[in-house]
């Protein structure tokens, strides 16, 4: 099943907003087969819905709309579709009393026309209701593509996919499988990679496709195919990652499954039922939010701080300002004193620290920019490393935080394969 | 001048990254009077980036291209762009000797020639160096339509645009204007206040578009027009929003520019040479992840704490366990002491602080789920307010940093006005 999102609303092509939205949806749809071909984000003009509609019409099984739902003037999308579809607004008795009831518990105003409008949809539309705000999901077909138009706003997006739209995708008969696997390399660059398997490459079948995933350090090679038989497309796969396997088995350090590294993090800390804590500097705390993005983190997350000044390191930590004095605050010796900190503070079973010049000029230390030092603090032991993170603050920053991640995962395996 | 961004690969249709890219072109564009009409994702391959190209020159006066510019056969989008302009791919010294360079200094691998072919490149594409890559952007022109590709890493495309793309694009000779100007109102729904300004809307110009952006609790009216006489438009924008406050004085409370609240308050603080420190709880390093992204945070930005549990609250910020006993941890006892430690701890100027219980289950307290406090602590006192922010998590969380970040600028702005 091909698969196209279409965005409606300024607000993304103006850069107000980041698309979070689409990412989301093309993740869970190919969770479950969904091939997702195109994504395209317009204004909220008619004649542009028009057009956008017939072409992801010619080029696909499914089509996502979201956004255009509102109740005001600028939000179009519900006639728009009326129009395309060649169908009528009518009034959807259970989407008006849904309003009416939201309207008596949270809203002060009174109800006007404009708030029972939400209430008129295509009269071809199935309805999928929304929890959590005023506009329905709506799914139609034409020519047996099936549309479905829900609101921009994520909360409600992800509400009404998750409990009516992927529920619904996967009851169509004959929904082909995807099936990717992930090869972990480390030691050599994408091209040289290249290079030692482009033999192999090149006769790799047709339906299956390769990708480089280049990323600090490492490069993914990733297999994908797709097809109705899922043991048949599983074996096709598994058979060229033997072959791979023969050709580059001295770079392989594994194999990575599209979960990412902060969330097998939080898997395996949960698993193992030990707690973290973070003593962040030039991180400036995103170990920390990545982490607490993972809903269920308070399980094992037992906080963090973000000491920037050398001062908020003696004051919160409770560094000893006289190993700052001898070693400098971008040190091995104050990293490991910060993660043994952090872990003694939040009375956790694991920390990890980073403190470093990040650019672009230099901090309170003489260390040069890209200098990093990253502590960890384990259950019996702890240590600090250093590394030459280059001389891009944001690159620096996100290097630091993959490799924080990395060592995370390599002490937390060794307890899991204890 | 209209743009169509078009990202190639399939990381962004898969879900495995969120298209942040386009999100930052859009705003740079719009700033220098560039309307994005639209922004497509596709794959890499080669008829679905020949129909984007054609659909995208259709349209646009602007083709601005990222991704697919690796050394591997993955990666086709510079012979694609041959094939679609009947060009051919020729060597470029310049760009060959910045790549020998670069292999030089950072890479251990012996130069391949794929590495090499980086420096193939369309003969007809004027070069635009990138420092922090292999991949050159290109500047090509077809039928007046303007073709710029560049690499797809978000720091290498940044100082593309920055350094080679944007003053290329405003030296192009009648570039018209982008007028926006954004009302803020607090109060009323975005239907009744549609209701309210329903006559004035429809005799709107047609030139001038309204848009309305609702985010709890407050709706942003936004009017947008473009045009090549800069005073022109302006004027007949401004004369529109005299009318608008005619029609609804009592619930304006502010004019917003497109500047994001966080950075409101960083400029603010820089500018009243204050500081800042975060004492978080439910927000879980949110508050304090947003400001450190902005450039130049530390130089206002004392540091933060994460304290989920309620005895990291005693042991890291030395909340008196008993004032926690009395008045339970989701208070306005606990918030405002947070807020009260933070700034005594980081020796900030100010501090906030969140304390409550986003759900979905009871934490360390009997608080009902959606119950927030927010403390702040300022220069001369000290205070907290309590919240219900709903039963939906992810919602409660970000109500919260919005809430905490209009406290702050309220505190923040009685400062500068004084």
């Amino acid at each position: 099943m091909k698969a196209t999102i279409i965005t409606i609303g300024d607000e993304i092509l103006i850069g107000q907003i980041v698309d979070t939205n689409s990412a989301w949806m093309a993740q869970e749809l190919n969770k479950i087969g969904v091939h997702v071909h195109e994504i395209i984000s317009i204004s909220d003009e008619r004649e542009h819905i028009l057009s956008a509609f017939a072409k992801a019409e010619s080029q696909s099984d499914l089509v996502l709309i979201t956004g255009g739902l509102g109740p005001t003037k600028d939000d179009i999308t519900k006639t728009t579709i009326c129009e395309y579809l060649n169908d009528e607004l009518v009034l959807n008795q259970e989407v008006l009393e849904h309003v009416t009831r939201l309207f008596a518990k949270y809203v002060k105003d009174p109800m006007v026309d404009m708030n029972k409008a939400q209430a008129m949809v295509p009269s071809r539309a199935e309805i999928i209701k929304n929890d959590f705000g005023t506009a329905p999901g709506m799914w139609l077909e034409n020519n047996k593509v099936i549309f479905v138009s829900m609101p921009g706003v994520p909360f409600e997006m992800k509400e009404i996919m998750s409990s009516g739209v992927l529920p619904r995708i996967m009851a169509v008969p004959d929904l082909p499988f995807i099936h990717h696997r992930t090869i972990l390399t480390a030691g050599q660059g994408e091209s040289t990679i290249a290079t030692r398997i482009e033999e192999w490459e090149s006769n790799l079948p047709l339906d299956i496709k390769l990708a480089y995933l280049p990323s600090l350090g490492t490069v993914r090679l990733r297999l994908s195919t797709t097809g109705k038989d899922k043991n048949a497309i599983e074996k096709a796969v598994d058979d060229q990652i033997v072959r791979l396997y023969q050709l580059i088995e001295d770079i392989i350090v594994g194999e990575s499954n599209e979960e990412s590294l902060v969330n097998q993090i939080s898997r395996l800390f949960k698993e193992q039922n030990k707690t973290l804590a973070t003593a962040e500097s030039c991180t400036g705390g995103k170990i920390a939010n990545l982490i607490t993005e993972i809903p269920g983190a308070s399980a094992f997350f037992r906080g963090s701080t973000v000491t920037y000044a050398t001062e908020s390191k003696v004051d919160i930590l409770g560094i000893d300002p006289l190993l700052i004095e001898k070693h400098s605050v971008v040190s091995h010796e104050v990293a490991q004193a910060m993660a043994v900190a952090a872990k003694n503070k939040f009375k956790s079973d694991y920390a990890v620290a980073t403190t470093g010049n990040a650019g672009p000029s230099k901090g309170d230390s003489d260390a040069s920019v890209g200098t990093v030092f990253i502590g960890i603090a384990t259950e019996n032991e702890s240590f600090a490393f250093k590394f030459m993170m280059g001389n891009h603050r944001e690159r620096v920053i996100q290097k630091t935080v993959n490799k924080s991640f990395e060592l995370l995962q390599k002490e937390i395996l060794k307890k899991a394969s204890n």
